[in-house]
């Protein structure tokens, strides 16, 4: 079978091409039933209006990108499975990128999106630093970015996020209430809005209770789990916390690991708690309290905001954030 | 700023039209060192020559398309993981579609990327029916398509997957050392190649050890967890297994959680092993003993078969399996 033209699939339809051509620019010159016809036909010898030249017209890609740091993560898999959803009910295809935590795997990333490739782009930030170039090139294009999760705040655009300054405070002051007076704090990316947030979150928790915030009891983590694992097996032996609260999930793993490794015992020795989406937190042994983030509904949310934007833009003078509530879950981990 | 064409980079540069064409074309005509120029001034400008005009002269997208029957599972995270770091390096866009396990919604997403939206496909089969006329439409438009771990065996391509007849009869070997006389078998989708080929190592170690293949320990299963939740109570509550296979995670995990609300004891009471790509299998309580897949190499491996057909297609008259071989690691779960 050769590639099958407008011309083609007109003559099987016994149709004139610019009716047929009608029915595929969705006027309303034609009747609906006709146009099901012709659309019925175009599906079943596989022709679509071709995409590139349509392309040049109206200038729609229907595609949107999605850019997250890192992949081997229950949080980013289920807020992709929510925009993918969204993405779908539209009849848009989805770009998925992964920047393994570099701004300058991002900023190459969205460079490439630049010239036509997509209608609007989903980031969940990779890290800050200054420039914010790559950002701009997407303004100059008029390309919609929406953030979830992480953002840069200086970039005016739509961001769906979770409470975690709240719901850090509450995991903190659960550890507070159960005992914990040293409490290690796991942090990832300060550079971040969740770095710097989570963090003020576990703080204000430490001030509310009278403890010093001591910064011997934060650890800075790096992408590779061996190296965090070494690095809080340290912490662990030379600071002695009696309870740690791990601001990403693979931190609170790679803890649990090294905790059993030491011969000591959660939650005895050391209580745990940490941000995690892992629907099987309740079978870990220990059980383990997580604040779980609404991630599924965090993607819908962030999709919803994007394909607005695409549909109707609105200029944004700043950003506008969305907060979606995290449900805290305290099991033995982190118990008395 | 408004958008940058080819002429204004060449003015910036003060070359001609011509030279920075040939640098976007990857003449040999003009040095590196002037080649390398132009391409940093064109990211500095966040300028690529224009993606849909250049798709109509060269024909290529450099985009390829993953399709998967369903997201939250690690075995395709994992997986995905593998594909995007081939396609990165090779420059390419990736696609990825969700088709919650259906055959007609994977039909009409391969059917729209016919019209020159990618270069080739990766696909993990949704289902079987005898209708794979959408895949011919792949093969008329010369688009190569690559499966993974799970296949259509009447369509010609490369198909990369575990050796998953051997990895089940030793699991269900593994059981019946450990006392196992009664083994549930639960199963998806028997109408795709891993749904055959998994539950034909399970019946050959009950053949080699003179045990009845009884249906009534083969459960058939649902997408919908909770529907599979009542159906696994129902068969331990009746047909009491004293061991159970399960053919995916997720019939792993609700095993677990029905065998803990009737009261009963892994491993003391059923015994339990699973394919699963869980890195946390270890923690679990108990420990659960699992065929690991090597997902993230499978993702590789197909990629790389993909990206050879696309650079040098070579016309295949029938299936090419490449198996990669997966851990059996036996826990606590499955033990006397």
């Amino acid at each position: 079978m050769s590639q099958i033209t407008i011309i083609d699939l007109a003559q099987r339809l016994g149709l004139s091409k610019s009716t047929v051509s009608r029915a595929f620019r969705d006027s309303s010159d034609i009747s609906p039933k006709t146009k099901a016809r012709i659309l019925a036909k175009a599906e079943e010898l596989g022709f679509s209006p071709n995409l590139y030249a349509s392309n040049l017209r109206v200038n729609r890609s229907q595609t949107i990108a999605i850019i997250i740091p890192e992949f081997g993560n229950n949080f980013f898999s289920q807020a992709i499975k929510g925009i993918e959803l969204v993405a779908r009910s539209k009849k848009y295809h989805t770009l998925v990128y992964v920047t393994d935590n570099s701004v300058q795997n991002e900023a190459s990333i969205v460079r490439s999106l630049a010239n036509g490739r997509v209608d609007g782009v989903l980031i969940s930030a990779s890290g800050e630093g200054k420039d914010h170039s790559h950002l701009q090139t997407m303004k100059d294009h008029n390309i919609p970015v929406v953030f979830f999760d992480r953002s840069y705040g200086d970039y005016p655009s739509y961001f769906v996020t979770g409470n975690d300054f709240e719901s850090s405070r509450l995991a903190t002051q659960h550890l507070i209430d159960n005992g914990c007076k040293r409490i290690a704090y796991l942090a990832i990316n300060q550079m971040v809005s969740i770095g710097k947030i989570r963090m003020d979150g576990y703080k204000k928790a430490l001030e509310d209770n009278g403890l010093d915030f001591d910064e011997q009891l934060l650890l800075d983590t790096e992408n590779d789990e061996d190296v965090n694992k070494e690095a809080i097996r340290e912490l662990i032996r030379t600071k002695q916390p009696d309870g740690v609260f791990a601001s990403v999930e693979r931190l609170a793993i790679s803890t649990i690991r090294v905790v059993n490794e030491e011969g000591l015992k959660i939650p005895n020795d050391i209580k745990l708690i940490c941000f995690s989406c892992l629907d099987i937190a309740d079978l870990l042994s220990p059980s383990l309290s997580v604040v779980k983030q609404p991630a599924y509904e965090m993607g819908r949310e962030a999709a919803k905001f994007l394909f607005g934007q695409i549909n109707e833009p609105v200029g944004l003078e700043e950003q506008h954030t969305t907060w979606l509530e995290s449900s805290l879950i305290f099991q033995r981990s982190s118990r008395k």
